[in-house]
C-alpha cells in the first residue's frame, strides 16, 4: 500500500468520492453508482476498472453501506484436514486483500444447487473458489457474465476449458510414489484409488502404472482398489488386499485417510508397519507424521494451492492477466518410516 | 415456510414492498429505509422488528442490490479436526436460514483486531459467533450498540455476563474420563493440562481434580503438565511424564491431539497401549476410533455446539428470547481399547 492509499484508507479528509474515482476512470459519475450498486448497463472492461479503482483508493460509502467484498470458497465436503489446509491458504490471501471468505459446504454434492447460485449472484463476491466441486456449464456462464471470476481447485470435472484451475502434480507424485516402492525392492504392488471420474484420482492411477510400466513390472488389475478417500474406505479395500492368497508387500493410496484405514487394516490381521507392509500416502496431512509409524507420503502443496486459487481470483477480478490458466504445483515425496525394502526380496 | 412467504420468495408478484413491511411493522416506509440502509436514528427494538420482517418476506431491494444476510464466524486459528466439525455445525443452521458464513482466521491471536472490528461493523452481519476468542469489553460494546448479536463458543475469558456462550459440560467430562480410571484400579494418573486461564481447560483439570479427591486418591502435583493442545505438546509432556522415576500408570489429557503425542511418547519408549499405559483424550474427533489403539475419549458434540451457537445468534437477531444465554452440552465418555487396569493393579 503507498501513502496515498493508506491516507484515503485511515478515514475522513483522504477518503476519495465517486467524482474522483470517475475521474481517476475515465468515466462518469454516474457510470461509477451503477457499478457501486450493481446496476447493468456498464461494459464488462469498464466495470472491473471501477470496481479495481474503488478497492485500489478503499472507498466507502457516505452512508456507511460499504458494498462487502466477499470472496465465496465452495467444498463438496469439509470433513477433512485436507480442506481446513486449503482453507487457510485462501484466508491468508483473504487477509491481505480485506475481502471476507464466505464458506459453503455441498455435505457431499459435487454440484452447488440453484439456491447456492442465486444467492452467490446476489451477493456478488469478488470471485468464487470452488473445491472439488463441479459447476455446471450454466453456473460458470452465469458467474462469466456478471463478471464474477472462479477458480476451481481439484475439479471434479473437466472445466470449461479456459476456467482457471489449481492442482497439485498428481501424476507426477503418484509415480515417485510407486518408483519409491520399486527401488525398495517391491514387485506386488497395491493401489487404493478413489472415483476414477475425478481428474486428480485418475492421475494418480496413471502415475502408479506409468512407474510399474516403466520399471517392466507388470500390473496386477486384482491390486487395484476403487473405494472411498476415507479410513473406512482404506481399511476395507486394505484388508480385502492382505488377505488375498498371493498378497501385496506394499500399497500406495489416492490419499492419507485411506492409508490410515490400511494401517488398521494391517494392525487387526497383526501385521506390522513397514516390516510385513509398506504403505504410501498422499497428502501429507499434518497429522500423518505422527501415525504410528510415521507415514511415507507425497505431500500436496495444500495451503499454496489455496493461496494461488485465492490469488488468482484477485488478479481476475482487478482484470489482470494471469500467467497460467491451469497451475500445477508441485509435489514431493516425503520419506518416513511406513517403506521399506519387503521382507522376502 | 408456509404458503405466502414461499410466495414472497419466489419472485415477481407476491414481493413486499417498502410500504407493505412499514405497515406490518407499525412504522412509516421512511423508517424501514433507513433500516434497509443501515442508517442510525431507528429505536433498537424497531429495528429488530423491521429487520425480523424483511427476513420473514423474503424482501429484496429492486435493484437487486439485497442486503446480503451474513453469519460471521471467528476462530482464534484453524489447525484442527475440532474446527471443521464446529464449522459444519454453523453451515448447516447457515443453509436452513439462507445466511451466508463468513469465515475468520486470528492465526492463533485470541483477540481479533480493530480492522476486523471495523470490517465486521461495516458488514452488518446478521450475527457473530466467536470460538475459542476473546472480544473485548468495547468490542462486545460495539457490536451491541448495533444490534448486532455475539455467541461465544469456547470462551478463552470471561465474556460480559449476559453475553450468551455455547460450551460443553467440561468439569463432569474430565471427571467421568478420571473416574473411569480409578474403577479400573489406577491410583498414579498423570494429567496434560492447557492455558490454565482458559475457562474450559481449569475447568478438565478441576474435574479430574473432583474425581480424584473423591476416591480418596492424593493428587501428585509433579504428574499434573501444562502445555500445548497440539501432539507436539503430548509428545514433550507424555515423554516428562513416562521418564519420571516412579510415571503414572494413566494420563488424562486435555484434547484428543496430545492424547495422540502421548500415544507417539509411549512408541518411542517401547510401552505399549494400554498394557503398559492408559491414555484418555477429550473431543472425540473423527480421527481418535482410528488410532492404534482406538482411543478412549471425552466426546464433545461439536457439530451441535456449533448448531446451538448458530440458532441462538438467529434467534438473537429476530429478538426472539433465550431459553438459556450460558448453554453447557453434554459429554459422554466413549470407551475403546487405550485403558485397562493397570499392570501392577
Amino acid at each position: 500500500m503507498n501513502g496515498s492509499q493508506a491516507e484515503a484508507r485511515s478515514g475522513g479528509r483522504g477518503r476519495p468520492t465517486v467524482a474522483t474515482i470517475a475521474r481517476l476512470a475515465g468515466v462518469s459519475a454516474p457510470t461509477v453508482s451503477r457499478v457501486l450498486n450493481g446496476q447493468t448497463g456498464v461494459a464488462l472492461s469498464t466495470r472491473r476498472r471501477v470496481e479495481a479503482l474503488l478497492r485500489e483508493h478503499g472507498y466507502r460509502r457516505p452512508d456507511g453501506a460499504d458494498p462487502v467484498a466477499l470472496l465465496e470458497l465452495v467444498f463438496h465436503a469439509l470433513d477433512s484436514l485436507w480442506a481446513l489446509e486449503l482453507i487457510q491458504g485462501v484466508e491468508q490471501v483473504a487477509r491481505e486483500q480485506d475481502l471476507a471468505v464466505v464458506l459453503t459446504e455441498m455435505q457431499g454434492r459435487l454440484t452447488p444447487g440453484k439456491a447456492w447460485t442465486e444467492q452467490v449472484l446476489s451477493r456478488r463476491p469478488t470471485g468464487v473458489i470452488a473445491v472439488l466441486s463441479d459447476l455446471t456449464v450454466q453456473q460458470q456462464s452465469q458467474l462469466a457474465t456478471r463478471s464474477i471470476p472462479l477458480v476451481v481447485l481439484d475439479p471434479t470435472g473437466e472445466p470449461l476449458h479456459d476456467t482457471p484451475s489449481v492442482v497439485a502434480t498428481n501424476y507426477t507424485g503418484a509415480m515417485v510414489a510407486t518408483r519409491h516402492l520399486l527401488e525398495l525392492g517391491h514387485r506386488r504392488i497395491g493401489m487404493l484409488c478413489g472415483n476414477l471420474t475425478w481428474p486428480f484420482s485418475r492421475a494418480r492411477l496413471d502415475g502408479f502404472s506409468a512407474a510399474m510400466d516403466a520399471a517392466g513390472v507388470p500390473v496386477d488389475r486384482e491390486l487395484i482398489r476403487i473405494g472411498p478417500l476415507y479410513v473406512d474406505g482404506g481399511l476395507r479395500d486394505g484388508t480385502a488386499l492382505l488377505t488375498l492368497p498371493e498378497p501385496p508387500t506394499a500399497i500406495v493410496t489416492t490419499n492419507d485417510l485411506q492409508a490410515h484405514g490400511v494401517y488398521e487394516a494391517a494392525r487387526q490381521l497383526g501385521m506390522r508397519i513397514p516390516d510385513d507392509l509398506s504403505v504410501v500416502g498422499f497428502d501429507d496431512l499434518p497429522f500423518s507424521r505422527w501415525a504410528g509409524p510415521p507415514m511415507t507420503t507425497v505431500r500436496q502443496p495444500l495451503q499454496l494451492m489455496g493461496a494461488m486459487a485465492a490469488r488468482m481470483v484477485v488478479a481476475l477480478a482487478n482484470a489482470e492477466p494471469l500467467e497460467q490458466t491451469r497451475v500445477e504445483l508441485s509435489t514431493e515425496l516425503v520419506v518416513r518410516q511406513s517403506t521399506a525394502p519387503p521382507r522376502r526380496a
